[in-house]
């Protein structure tokens, strides 16, 4: 794996179609006919697809000469939450900035009922 | 933001520039100027990082004229993190897979040392 390896985790993840390839993959181990079934495109689009995902390290695939399946891999995954973790009190302060004002509109509307 | 925002957001994070950035503003926010004396960039290099982040809504910047200070927005971050939340029981069952495994050589180990 490359030095960089988010960045390379981030764009596999950056595409649709690979995101949905991949929530595919967490119901089971498929081949590239089926991963390609649901999508309106050509095999070799998608093994590019797949070969994206496997040079970053989130599928596998098996070594059987014909049935190739992919399986998903989770280790960058952890990585990539690991790294947006650091962040998470950002997104939870603007949460409680959020119910802080839930509340005091909510006192607010108490104290206006009560003075009717 | 685009249908497809989850896209833009791993694209915007697929950089180890925009990343670091991304950390410093955490720490609080900067200008331009301050966000890019600690790398050996230009200006417009920054800039232009900055944008990509700014039309992901990772950063919102500041209205005055002369000192356009850069704060972090982490909406993006938190959509980011629950995404990758439904593949978590993934790299936690190879995490118990690893402790199960550990588990037997601990106790394979602890047999044979009472065989001594």
């Amino acid at each position: 794996m490359s030095p960089d390896h988010l960045s390379t985790t981030f764009t596999a993840l950056a595409d649709p179609t690979r995101r949905a390839i991949l929530a595919r993959l967490a119901a089971g181990e498929a081949s590239v006919t089926e991963l390609a079934a649901p999508f309106a495109m050509s095999l070799p689009a998608i093994s590019k697809h797949l070969k994206v995902l496997e040079r970053a390290g989130l599928i596998a695939r098996g070594r059987e000469a014909q049935w190739r399946p992919c399986r998903l891999e989770a280790g960058p995954l952890k990585d990539a939450a690991d790294w947006l973790e650091h962040y998470r009190r950002f997104w939870e302060q603007s949460f409680d900035r959020l119910e802080d004002y839930l509340g005091e509109l909510k006192k607010k509307e108490k104290k206006h009922g009560r003075k009717k």
